[in-house]
């Protein structure tokens, strides 16, 4: 048995922090070797420090670790998971790829620079090269570096997007997306905002839906990222749903297909090869469902563990050629479990700190 | 004063019904005469044939009317509002208007029939020029007929559509509509179905908006409609709202338009000059509002007592034009309060039994 | 036409402060004056100081007004509604009636003091014989102190038990509560902790339950408080409800009493003559319900302008005489709407300052 | 590998029935031999004939199997489980019975009768002793027979209780309970009627919690079943949650007791020793939670994969002894779950057909 490598978590306390500690409790590759938060939790057991608002309870092997100050000094691993709220996220992952750690973030801040990758490792995997040029540009020393993965939604709609975009050339397209609650965090909402109710707008959302998306479907050739070139509006509405966003997508394509050849291009799908089989990876990135009133968040969104996109209602669109639903859980396969599978990805390359030598096959 | 006129209700035990009871049971022109229902309610009391599902109690003058069958020799008055099911309209409503009644429907059976009129008073008053057309060439006697208004999410959008359309010509639209329960009817949409879920499915919806839209908003030319020339494609949901309908709009026009120049038009519009002043005419048929995270149903739905539509969120679409956010109340101006006015304008232009002679200026 | 009396707010931008502002905006007897609130908000215009979180808009008159501090020297009014998070309430009530002020209260923090009148006009009126003692005891100047109304279950239930108590004699009673979470005010519960979802703990609320409820049922001789003898337990839970507290009662008496007889006893009681056609009065303090399924929030709450409790399923109680359920506004006539006829109550006894004369019959 | 015994599912596409589908389709005592429903079922694939209403989908194994009729004749396990709704329970269970098959059923048609046990594994597997008297007097063959399961919220209810009642004997207790939706089937509840809504009543439920607890925690001597001696009154309330019934309960003990004590009993507790380590016990029925706000439904319905009951906030009772709130999953431990677990303690007893010589220890 290979050794685990030792993996920290930025914000550890918060609802994203807490989506971490779910997959990486008992990792296969990754041992959790620091929870750090904010000042005001460090020094404190893990169960008095975090609120936990999901099912059950804090793991029992957690339950006593003691939260340590997220400053790079304070944490152990060379490789850290960041739920940092943006607020703070800038400055503190900067921190911490300047003194040599490797950084797997979901915050905002660094997504669209010209030298951070923002990768699905289905998708756009080769995005991770321009890794080398950021060290050299930033002067991270050693393995020190930031990775993201995008915003919740946006992941959500480009793995249905991605093998369409692959065959078809997708040239425009319409978004307008049903977002869960958890993906503005705890407090988050007030259920005064949102019992009963829906609210049509997400402050920034949509901006990140329409320029993420370009950056994932796009190429990376000569060390810089060329985005996809696609017309894109978006549309984003938060409703009463704990987990799960629901993303309805009318699609123009390059080459015109139909229902018929968009949905069999779904189902053929498998993403990358350097992204099957990892640890988090789910059976099939994509699943198209054939049922009329399906994928809905309360009944699909545990799908491969939460880390498969489901899709259905493929049919033809009036206006461009093909509309469908695509539903994804935002906390796992859109927040904490794309991270995760970030780093999965780079330990099979070897390129994560403790994963050379192909020991992570 | 003068005298009001007598009208009944066909389908006055179910959901749609009870909105017509709300809104007629104290109305100064029309006098509630029938209470009509199926064969099963015939012969009972009001206030045991139907179970009351909306706030408050069945009004008191109506407990203890007598429910008659929906049938025309049941029926006394000349004017009958249908808030029957599409399973049974067909044909009921096909007896009354052969009978010599004139039908207010809601369902949408004969909507897109080529002599019969589906109006929004403050849009298309005009399109009511066709019901001599439909008595010749159906055979209904005297002031027999039948007048449709639009499926609730259609009505929704077309009032937010309309002044639009006027001024800048739409080329192309985008819509997705999040609706709530109360537009399925009681008992509806099972709770298991919706409780913290989104079905992203309605039966047929997406062919109505994409339909009658286009016949809202075309003209009525030497006796025949002339559908808008508009390219349109819909996504429709439920989501766990009781009233309420919020739809996203992406407009592509003829004549180009800024944000600013939308909300103008549409700050500006007072609807057709016929139907101002009516008793159930909202002091604005379309409200804009400034707020950033507005229109919602919970908190707009019951602007101009549920029959203002209320627009938000007017911005450049990077796609087509412009984006905006529009919302109604389903029951009140997508349902029953749409055929009440449509009643209102009819009795104002003297085209209703009983209205002869400018009786309801 | 008398002069209005002129009132303040204090905590005017909060989610209780709002309700005061639907309450007294157009209210005939008293004319806002003063919208009060933290450093944070003064000099701000109302409508940018406060988030206004329920239906509609800020009403028009008031949205320019500029909030100033809570503090006697930069309030008008003689009068004041504290709508006070109990953190603050404290210090800053007690500066108002030492300033000569006289304070509708809220909040929890005076309820129970032996001088201060905790009261619901329909029920123990004579409670506020006290003040003059409170005055006279703290060295409050002119017409400077404190009235408070309760906890917003207790006030449902109270206003329920109150008929029966007189009548019959309480002499054990367990409560269960599901309540609203407007009771916790905004942004309150998360919507994470309640979608779908029954919180079975408000922290504190059981407490007020058991000692508010004895005090108002109790007497008031010889100027001391006489809490009733009543043993109480109750259970409290929060629900994903928007607004209404329901309370399942079981009840036993002194005097043996039948479900009947508690139901001619609650359909009969008017509530103490003084509290009779007030401004802010309902019709009838109670309505009793036959419907086998009601009282429920959805459908209920708004009975009597949301000032009336509405009682239903009285029923015999296997354990002790009689159980039935409970339903009120918890921010209506449990707050806002509780301190609004308090004023009302004392503005007819001539006891606010303003109302001298015999001035507000 | 021991054979596994051939068991059938009455009712088997319904809410209930895809209950059991779930606990059995990969059982290691059991094989899912019949799928039973209506005539109008009967012929179709499963798949086809059933509304799949939970998460994911049916099981890949089930979905061409036949439904048959839920006929003796057409059924060929010797045990079947009944979801059949209690409309028609009461024939079909009772044809099953007296055609040799023994059946464990959901419905509520025989609980109360005087040779048909109601039993939890845990609280009172010694009534099953009376199938022997029910055999003999009911004429029923073999090992024909009808073993039942109690109400949902009642199963939650005892499971907590039984402890208590063990130690310090129950002498008074007030329940009142917030159930699930899921408890009334599917569809069941409308959506009109539970969206931000209670409802405080549920048709017969009251009564069952009053009768089949005392059923439960009483005595079989003798061949009689002897009811605890317990006054008993329950409240009974629908909310709008998914899955979860909660339960308040005040109780007097005939011992004192402390809550230290009740909370150190549930603890200590493990349930009748011939209940434990069964394919579906959980590792404790009962778990004891310290939080302050908890059992929740959200969060603690899944605790023992559903079959635990937890138990919260154990405090003192002004008026009784001791209150405390329980929470149990009521469409697993409170149903199917529940039948199941009857039937795996008749396997070990080698009382089913097909597990004798103890095989299934």
């Amino acid at each position: 048995m290979t050794k685990r490598i030792r993996v920290g978590i930025l914000g550890a306390t918060g609802a994203v922090g807490q989506s971490f500690i779910r997959l990486l409790h008992d990792h296969p590759w990754f041992e959790l070797a620091d929870l750090a938060a904010s000042e005001r939790s460090a020094g404190k057991r893990y169960a008095d420090a975090a609120r936990w608002i999901g099912g059950g309870a804090v793991p029992e092997s957690l339950r006593d670790v003691r939260v340590v100050a997220a400053e790079p000094g304070a944490v152990q691993a060379d490789v850290v998971f960041s739920a940092l709220d943006s607020g703070v996220a800038g400055e503190i992952e900067m921190a911490f790829a300047r003194a040599g750690k490797l950084v797997l973030s979901n915050a905002r801040n660094y997504r669209m620079e010209p030298d951070v990758p923002l990768v699905i490792p289905e998708v756009n995997p080769g995005h991770l090269g321009v890794l080398e040029r950021q060290r050299a540009a930033r002067g991270f020393p050693g393995t020190g570096g930031i990775v993201t993965n995008a915003n919740c939604s946006t992941i959500v709609a480009v793995l249905a997007l991605a093998p369409l975009h692959q065959r078809f050339g997708i040239e425009k397209m319409f978004v307008a997306t049903m977002q869960a609650v958890s993906g503005a965090g705890y407090p988050g909402v007030p259920s005064l905002d949102i019992l009963g109710n829906v609210i049509p707008h997400i402050s920034g959302e949509e901006e990140k839906v329409e320029t993420e998306s370009l950056k994932m479907l796009g190429g990376y050739r000569d060390g810089a990222f060329v985005p996809a070139s696609i017309a894109v509006t978006a549309h984003c509405n938060r409703v009463p749903v704990e987990n799960g966003h629901t993303v309805c997508l009318s699609l123009g394509f390059r080459v015109r297909a139909t229902p018929e050849q968009v949905a069999e291009t779904l189902r053929a799908w498998e993403g990358d090869a350097l992204a099957r089989g990892l640890p988090t990876s789910p059976a099939r990135p994509v699943i198209v469902t054939d049922e009329p009133d399906r994928p809905q968040p309360r009944r699909d969104v545990d799908a491969g563990r939460g880390m498969s996109v489901v899709v259905g209602r493929v049919r033809r669109d009036p206006l461009l050629d093909v509309k469908l639903v695509a539903m994804g859980h935002n906390t796992v396969r859109g927040a904490a479990g794309a991270s995760v599978l970030n780093a999965e990805l780079l330990a099979r390359m070897g390129r994560l700190p403790g994963s050379e030598g192909g020991a992570f096959p």
